[in-house]
């Protein structure tokens, strides 16, 4: 059986669809082979084929293949792209892409019976829009020019929809992705074979998967749990209640259990579980960015009085605890600015520049009080101006064992903080609850860690 | 004694600052004498006048001003502001914005003492950027062409942070103001002052509230109480958790209450609360365009699989329930479009229009098992055009009593529906987790006026 790798690292690739077949709901359409052709041709750094079974664009049979690509995509309706599978594993291509949907039972049989035969495999099929690698420029979407900035961030969605979804807001956010999967009917390569691949995905750091259902649960746990031993893997869950549930098994065939089955399996694989799609991409970025938190005090540092109040509730409400400082680092704070009171939440007041927040910043993360930093800096109604964030991620650096988030609150602030310190190690956020989110969901990696490294 | 009207509709300003003078702490400072005449120069419709204190802007001297302005502004620190509040009450000026901070207990005391012998109304001091009304442009920020456009929403904020994040979230987002207010350290005119106010003012249909403390709680329930009836008000609350009671306390000199007594008070008072400055936001938004939901019973309308059921799980964490729709309706909908299966959530398949939706929509509003609607319109991986969106108001204003909210859900998707219709009376949101929340807000609304207009 060949690997699954090839579906993300193949050296030569071959687009299979039609410059004519339009089918009404299964998603083969000339339309939607010519962008992902233009996609392909556009990123994709190996060799890119083309067959069009109606022979208007690149070749239009295997004859004129010199050798056989190592990954072929099938955007045909559910007959011809069995025929075109069969073809392609005789001739030698090891693994399939498969984006159309509409399959029925008997044509998935046939699909397994191919796989079984040459030991191919196969994604999908109703992938949708299959393999995005940032790495090597693979990307089988049909949006054109959707290729999210190059990262560490994996995600693996089961649905087409909220793994549209989820790409978009990588794309707009300008959040860095490794591999984008969309695992579709599953008929061969599935959750777990997806996991392991990531598991030793140099590129990937941090997992996300969207699921609605699993199919061999304990393995599934099995394998994730060796797994968050290396990567964190972030979970958002859908179809987990009776409202939901006849649509779920409608939409992926898949047996929605309870809230509670799934939260003691998440918990037990060592998976961290999210409530939406921002949640998901904000936990990502924090993971992908800094290091896990090893303790539960936080301290919060801000220009601003009431942002650092509602950052203190967040605190309090994630199950986190507002750091008391040692004496000595009030003391230090204190006597070089003389306005400011050092108890935490520390208010650094409206006129902080640079300078007032690289020194208390400093020396709060040297106090072995402190696990974690929030840092807010506001520009509206404050004298921060953007460029001052530099300081931020340069204090980070100098205690690289304690994570820092920082939160330029509000709209306009946000975009200006971000032109300057975005692409920094720093994870950003425009508001202070998401901020200390992102710090919850490190420090639950961090309990995950200690857990898993345990037994 | 005056009344507070004239803090937001005089018919003129009279703006008194120093081109010299700037404190460490307090706020007075050229720079923001200047952006303050800037902004007032620029957006007020009414007669401004400038008094600089040392001479080089405007007049100099009281001598120099023919008759009495209406409000007066003063940026100047607090013996100085104080200096130029009696000054000013006994020329006639009837009420005054306090920008500055930085007064001492003796200080309010005189301040309370000119309101008393003058009957002048006082809003703040400390108010850190004052009060915009975007209907006559009065706007006494000191951040230059910050001006949210013109809208139905009021925002009372007791922080000067929280306001500046909420005041650059709506400019950002596009969200409508009609008044803007910064609360101070409320000498004289409090919450209930303001929230009289807003009851009476024609341009506000809906009121938004941070808070961290309130000082006569009783009075504060009373009057709100009375308010909700004609008008929602929605809460931020700040403070409420040990962890943040230290700093509400030095910050705004509140009291800060547990969340038990604030949930309390709140529910008495027939006050919405929410959880973050974006939720205030999003709630805000919805109640300032659809009416309050006065049913449980939500269906969802979609073209795609996966977010339809997280909308759907949504629903159910929300406290809401999935419509059951009459088989008549069903039997409609699945006559038209053959592919769809009508059973809610209500997947119209990736290839919908806005034909499909329109009809489809317009059956389900007609159908009174159904009391609000949550459309999903993505983009990306469907064949629906933004343009399409366009049927989602039309057919909503066919059916005025039940609310309906949209969700283009992801980044740029959103952004494209929204340069359609988002100046339109459907309120959008990004993830289908925030539209049923928007919805869950109309129908704690609904409750609301249930119960106040029973007793």
């Amino acid at each position: 059986m060949f690997s699954v790798k090839t579906l993300f690292e193949p050296k030569s690739v071959l687009l299979i669809g039609s410059s004519r077949i339009k089918e009404k709901v299964g998603l083969a359409s000339p339309w939607l082979f010519r962008n992902v052709i233009y996609n392909m041709k556009k990123f994709f750094k190996g060799e890119t084929l083309i067959l069009d079974v109606d022979g208007k664009i690149g070749v239009s049979s295997f004859e004129e293949l010199r050798e056989a690509p190592e990954l072929a995509v099938t955007m045909l309706p559910p007959k011809h792209s069995i025929f075109y599978v069969e073809k392609c594993a005789a001739f030698g291509v090891k693994a399939f892409i498969m984006i159309t949907g509409g399959f029925r039972d008997d044509q998935r049989r046939q699909l397994l019976k191919v796989k079984e035969d040459y030991g191919v495999r196969i994604l999908g099929p109703n992938t949708v829009m299959g393999v995005i690698n940032t790495a090597n420029g693979l990307n089988t979407t049909f949006e054109r020019d959707v290729m999210p900035k190059k990262g560490n961030i994996a995600v693996v969605s089961q649905s087409g929809g909220v793994g549209a979804c989820l790409l978009d807001w990588a794309c707009f956010y300008n959040i860095g992705v490794s591999k984008f999967i969309f695992m579709g009917d599953k008929v061969d390569v599935d959750d777990v074979d997806v996991l392991r691949y990531l598991a030793e995905d140099e590129e990937t750091k941090v997992v996300c998967l969207y699921m609605e259902g699993v199919k061999d649960g304990r393995r599934f746990i099995e394998e994730s749990r060796k797994i968050v031993e290396r990567k964190p893997i972030l979970a958002l869950k859908g179809g987990t209640t009776q409202e939901s549930a006849y649509r779920a098994k409608s939409h992926t065939a898949s047996m929605a259990g309870s809230e509670e089955v799934f939260d003691a399996a998440f918990k037990k694989a060592g998976i961290i579980r999210v409530n939406d799609a921002e949640e998901l991409m904000n936990a990502a970025l924090a993971l992908s960015k800094q290091p896990p938190l090893l303790g539960d005090n936080i301290a919060i540092v801000s220009n601003v009085g009431g942002p650092a109040i509602l950052a203190a509730d967040a605190v309090a409400r994630c199950n986190l605890k507002l750091a008391r400082l040692s004496d000595e680092t009030k003391r230090k704070i204190e006597a070089a600015y003389p306005g400011v009171d050092a108890t935490n939440p520390i208010d650094l007041i409206a006129d902080a520049r640079a300078e007032r927040f690289q020194k208390v910043l400093d020396l709060i993360l040297a106090d072995e009080h402190v696990d974690g930093v929030l840092v807010i800096n506001m520009l509206k109604s404050c004298f921060f101006e953007p460029e001052d964030a530099k300081v931020i991620p340069e204090v980070a650096a100098k205690h690289p064992g304690k994570p820092v988030v920082d939160v330029p609150a509000g709209g306009e602030d946000f975009e200006l903080v971000y032109k300057v310190i975005g692409n920094s190690n720093i994870p950003l956020y425009n508001l202070p609850e998401k901020g200390v989110k992102a710090l919850m969901f490190l420090r639950l990696y961090g309990k995950v860690l200690s857990k898993v490294r345990k037994f």
